[in-house]
């Protein structure tokens, strides 16, 4: 395990969190190789490379009317020379258009790998638990 | 990137699945850390630990009616040296008690380490999509 690559995947997750909390979708997916392929929350099992992904973090950064709150918690960074992942819980506080007040928790992994000097992430999947006996996802889980 | 840790991964998820199937907890367990985190698809956001995932693993699979039809799809494994990851699409037939008829696919994501010469899964991320109008979890959701 490497100290220096735990480093830069922490700085990379702070560097989403500001993203995220700044709408910017092109500084978001500043890290992503192009094949990416994501476990999104909502409506698709997969989503198969970086279009997808742009299209899908589009939609839903545009979802909000005003700020987004987001942060994390229990991250858990494991970086090996080449290979790393990392997880963590993310807290999504705001105000969806569609939904009204949105304060939820989502379980995040990510998985990276280091292609030059660069850690790229080359597979995301951000989920909610759903409801065993309803069906429903868990929308008001609490860590 | 290490093509003997790729296969040894490779063979890990194809024990698991048989394990799966014959409905063996202990045998499903053997390849996870003691501090493993796993993000599971219902009712938890996360539990920390094998003994939690042991009593996670024993209801889900005690919650079948007869045999258990697992396998998966789309496997991706990436291996260094140390540090290495997988994701697929699982699908799970069979009979549940409560439920009746199963025919679902998740996503599975699961991270492993080297610890001497064994690999071991230090977390995993199984999870269902859920519909971003309607909030229900998408067990119908096909590949």
């Amino acid at each position: 395990m490497t100290a220096d690559g735990e480093a830069t995947i922490r700085a990379l997750a702070e560097g989403w969190a500001t993203a995220v909390r700044a709408g910017d979708v092109e500084a978001r997916l500043a890290d992503y190789a192009p094949e990416v392929i994501s476990f999104d929350a909502v409506d698709d099992l997969q989503r198969v490379g970086l279009a997808a992904l742009r299209e899908r973090l589009t939609t839903w950064l545009g979802s909000f009317d005003g700020p987004i709150d987001y942060s994390f918690r229990d991250l858990s960074v494991t970086a090996g020379e080449d290979v790393a992942f990392l997880h963590c819980l993310s807290h999504v506080r705001g105000t969806s258009v569609a939904a009204g007040k949105i304060d939820m928790w989502v379980r995040t992994t990510m998985c990276l790998a280091q292609r030059g000097d660069k850690w790229l992430i080359l597979h995301e999947h951000t989920s909610s638990p759903f409801d065993g006996s309803t069906g429903r996802a868990l929308m008001d889980a609490q860590p």
